[in-house]
């Protein structure tokens, strides 16, 4: 029996929106056809969230249709018809043949998609940031004729400003994220394992906040002494010790959308340089956040950071931030020294003030906040501090 | 203060086993130098398992040195001194500089050392099928001199046969794949919200089983009523009903190995078809387990399986599953029709026996195993049933 349509995060309207935004995109680089196949674009296309992404699939965006069309593997094209707003005339499964298949993949069955559509000799644009050489290699033999356009960022600075129900969701993406911090607050003790503190905030990441479940997980990071100068282990076999510290980075999600938090844990009393250092992050945090508004430029807010903790001894070497939303890092603005983008009303950074000192000391702070018309709304609100357990 | 070495899942001699391997493939190929940037291959080559991959890095393996060169983000290294085997001259960080920079990217940094090792104008491997059209463009434009040869699959070849070494990481991370079935085998109530029981899943795979923590989660679907016909879906925001069925997927994972189990849970009696679909699953399961050998092909053991569910009137249309170690799926074997991989002693594979017959109906049930000297060890060893809860 037919598949029947689940609850969408987005009204139709909502999409065609975002559609029409990336057909003038289009129409001002002459393609016809856009293949989308970052997933996280897809997910903004359409609403689909399903993890299918390790094998071929393509969103055909074409000027000249009103709704995509979605090629993707044939067992995962009824999450398609349940999960987005398409018709189900608009999801392709591609057969099973095509998968483990030495010869052909799925973007041959994109391909042939476009060749029936006779989209295949005009302008078309493809993500090769996204696309693997041998797939783009795939598309340039097949389609001899078509003028191909790279789009990789195309769609991500469409994301980069959000509606008013995206921020919605974020707002619940982050108050998830602010229940995890809270929790791991209350678990980091000495003696007990790092696995078993990643158990309760995974669980409360999964349980989510006032009443709104998470709807995955996102990277979660536990980096404790002697680990706190590394950023992206997940946690290791090791126990909780007196004197130790953990670096905790994590994010609440909801449908797709990620809001991302910092904070660090002292379990007892932080040494005399982790407090120096919390002071300065926590100052130049709020002087960062205080030069947020629209028109401000992205090196102003990383700036006035980085002056900041420079008046009080400390440097930070990566950039502060990024902006943020789907599956968390956007791959279009950074907080950082000469990133002249513009703040724009709905623009949603993580500002990111991990610092990576030493090889074996680093502290971290972050807020996930959005551009207001006059400034900024913070939307992650745990507290603002250095958590001594 | 430097960072010291943590402890290591495996000992050097078996890197630099694992490291012999990849070389003797590269002088066939005749290529002095391979540039490593699938994060799966990275974490066999070296025991990195910290998920920086989301930026440019490579592991540069040469023909004239021992030890490769992990060349990755500057707050990067100190995780990769502190969890590989490596000596810390072979760990370079870029700098800071090449993130969110629209100039250049840590690729470059890649292709400096190439060309500083006097290393750009010979044979050099590159994994095209996992470095973007974009990144593969910058390493054909900068080093014109090169003969670049695509080693995609390589490493991943070598992967596939599992020392002992590995088997026993895998037998952990099967135990905890197992704990969390059961777990949720307790908590599929309902009434009970899918989010609800996905916190008491994930809970369990961080905590481990048998004292050995999870080290990461892998990917996990929760697919109920009325999603049981589709596959990737994570969970849905719904709560569970009398008559529901789940569709459950997960791994437990350590050091970066998984080991997956599906199973299918009915909340109150199943329906006739859902009972006689699990009888031919798992008819057909141990059929195909009585077929793997060292000797036989991957097809046999499909055609085993196919064979017996169509002596019950269903059929399967996608593959039955495929080689499986680090992060799940390897690129390798597939056990379908026509895959005429010999199976040798200490490969892994994920029987994965999904079905998903119509849009709106399907089942699942998998073990992941291990080929031995005269048949089989099944690694998982949840109860293969039809849970009825």
């Amino acid at each position: 029996m037919a598949i029947s349509k689940g609850p969408q995060a987005f009204p139709r309207t909502e999409f065609l929106r975002r559609l029409s935004a990336v057909k003038s995109e289009m129409a001002k680089r002459e393609i016809d056809a856009l293949i989308v196949n970052n997933s996280s674009n897809i997910t903004y296309l359409t609403g689909y969230t399903a993890r299918s992404g390790y094998v071929p699939q393509g969103l055909l965006v074409s000027r000249h249709e009103e709704e995509p069309t979605f090629i993707l593997r044939r067992q995962d094209a009824p999450a398609a018809i349940h999960q987005t707003f398409l018709n189900r005339g608009k999801v392709i499964g591609y057969p099973e043949t095509l998968i483990g298949n030495p010869d052909k993949d799925g973007f041959d069955a994109v391909i042939d998609c476009l060749h029936e559509l006779g989209l295949a000799s005009r302008g078309l644009g493809l993500e090769l940031g996204y696309l693997s050489a041998q797939s783009a290699e795939k598309f340039k033999a097949r389609m001899p004729n078509a003028r191909i356009v790279d789009c990789s960022k195309a769609v991500a600075e469409i994301r980069s400003i959000k509606s008013d129900l995206e921020i919605v969701i974020m707002r619940e993406a982050a108050a998830i994220a602010d229940a995890a911090i809270m929790r791991a607050a209350e678990v980091i003790r000495p003696g007990v394992r790092e696995a078993d503190v990643m158990a309760e905030i995974a669980a409360t990441l999964a349980r989510g906040a006032n009443g709104k479940p998470g709807t995955d997980f996102a990277s979660m990071f536990f980096c404790s002494s002697p680990r706190t100068g590394t950023c992206h282990i997940r946690w290791s076999d090791d126990i909780i010790r007196d004197g130790s510290q953990v670096n905790l980075e994590l994010g609440g999600v909801r449908h797709g959308y990620v809001a991302a938090i910092m904070r660090t844990f002292s379990v007892g009393a932080p040494s005399d340089r982790l407090r120096r250092l919390h002071e300065a992050e926590l100052a130049g945090l709020e002087v960062a956040l205080n030069a947020v508004q629209p028109g401000a430029t992205c090196s102003d807010v990383a700036n006035a950071f980085y002056r900041t903790i420079e008046k009080c001894g400390f440097k930070k070497d990566s950039r502060c931030g990024y902006a943020i939303g789907i599956d968390w890092t956007e791959p279009t603005a950074s907080l950082k020294d000469g990133d002249m983008t513009e703040l724009k009303t709905n623009m949603t950074f993580h500002l990111m003030l991990g610092n990576w000192i030493d090889e074996d000391f680093g502290y971290v702070i972050s807020e996930t906040f959005r551009v207001t018309e006059s400034g900024v709304e913070v939307l992650t609100s745990a507290p603002r501090k250095l958590f001594e357990l």
